[in-house]
């Protein structure tokens, strides 16, 4: 089943060096999800051959237009293509005025449903599970408020043991009871679902930690997670501007990813001022190897 | 003195086949106008490396999408850039609400002073004067309130008859006079202007029409254009669809074209549904051979 994520814009505010603002797309299994929509998101979306109409959730992080400028753009093109289907948008409180504000100025009424999730960034909160996994949010600590994004797969089923497969004769239920872990009855015999199955695959993780400052406490909303994307705006020899504007260094970045001992870690929202991105990269590979650039066009794959 | 336009985006509402919503730059003599400002108009300013800062007045001509959403952006940017000197906006009623609020979101106070000029579509307004042209609005005809933008040089100094150029002795506040086509007296004689000097060289004018049904009203307010831009949204075939959408085809803004007599057409805001344009120039010039498409990065001269 597939788990990626793919880099539709890596700049922080003032768009530059041909990068664009804050948007990934986030598949997990069947579905694909829109994480931040910066100004031309869309534009991205049809430079990588993304169908847009694949969208039925998108989750902004916060009121600072280099993550949701673009939405609104977004919206509007749904509704002139027709969309029927229903779409859903998480976000703090006040993005659906201005959503409204915009549909109201040129007469629109949608002819699709938005349905709007207010999002309270200063908690942990469960915005959409299903059978497979959870999405969820939490606080991280920027000028305004501001949420990360947890993708988290549930805990499958366990598995059947593959040396245990040629004697296993009995009807689909007692199968799908020792899957889900229950021991069960069968022909007057108890059958240990230790015995008869393994356990689950490990569930896969992917935090977007949005915009924030170097911020220690975040580590506890995503202790475990596999794979983790982490603003970088700025180099260390900044770290001084970092702390003024509530961003964090590539050197701070890779602190956390370190902490958490994540199989991989993703920098991005460089700032403008940095033409070339390697110095970021270096400086966050000191600390914490496992780190790469988010760089737009790319997909990383949460591995198992 | 130059007098140009250049085209940013010329697509109607979503964005397809590369091409990007509207906004264009027209630079009247040493000034540069930024006209409408679709959505990731800062993207392609800095694509054909084109320095925002170089704009102090931004008009825009309605509050669809596709003609402003890019505005915000570039506001913010200024303000991340430290934009000391003031910003002009000139657009509907609305559009300022729509600014203010984002800002508010995102606890942004401009560093520099945004200047609104509210725009009434339904008359003829002239929004910005200088000793040398002339820019106004003017109504044409869709589904919220909407108006286009004249851009006309002032008529001139008349100019020294070359022919009297080596009998030319008197002072400076003389030969001002007779620029300006005022008789004036010097040691006893009457100095006619008409002798001396010739008719100013004649002013040239540039006309947005930004979007509109066919509307053959509109020729009164651009009558004596040197180049109109008029929206071609569909061909022929759709007109249907044109007059639904309130919108033109590439006919009938040829035919606008013609009416006026203009030395250059150019067409614009073209429907997603056509990746060749080629036929709706065409069209266009089976009406009035002087026709051209708004390609994006091009500039077009407004001559003599």
């Amino acid at each position: 089943m597939p788990f990626e994520v793919t880099i539709l814009g890596n700049n922080s505010a003032i768009p530059a060096h041909g990068r664009h603002p804050t948007s990934q797309i986030v598949q997990i299994h069947e579905q694909q999800f829109l994480v931040d929509c910066g100004e031309g998101t869309q534009m991205q979306l049809a430079k990588y051959k993304i169908r847009k109409s694949k969208f039925d959730h998108i989750f902004i992080s916060h009121l600072h237009g280099d993550h949701y400028f673009g939405l609104i753009g977004l919206i509007t093109s749904y509704h002139l293509m027709r969309r029927e289907k229903p779409l859903h948008v998480y976000g703090p409180k006040g993005l659906l005025d201005i959503i409204n504000l915009q549909l109201a100025v040129s007469n629109t009424t949608l002819f699709y449903q938005l349905i709007f999730h207010e999002v309270i960034s200063e908690v942990v909160s469960v915005l959409l599970e299903t059978d497979e996994f959870i999405i969820s949010s939490f606080p991280v600590k920027h000028r305004i408020p501001t949420h990360g994004f947890l993708f988290k797969e549930k805990i499958g089923l366990r598995k059947i043991n593959p040396d245990k497969i040629a004697e296993l004769n009995f009807p689909f239920q007692v199968i799908a009871e020792l899957k889900k872990g229950n021991d069960s009855e069968w022909e007057g015999k108890i059958l240990k679902s230790n015995e008869w199955t393994l356990p689950p695959v490990a569930p896969r993780s992917y935090a977007f930690c949005a915009d924030t400052i170097y911020h220690n406490e975040l580590i506890k909303y995503i202790s475990g997670c596999d794979v983790v994307y982490h603003e970088a705006t700025f180099m260390e020899e900044s770290a001084e501007r970092a702390v003024l504007t509530f961003h964090s260094t590539a050197k701070q970045a890779a602190t956390i990813g370190k902490a958490i001992g994540v199989k991989k870690l993703l920098l991005g929202h460089f700032s403008a001022k940095y033409e070339n991105l390697q110095p970021l990269l270096a400086e966050a590979k000191e600390i914490f190897r496992e780190t790469e650039l988010a760089i737009e066009g790319q997909t990383f794959s949460i591995e198992r």
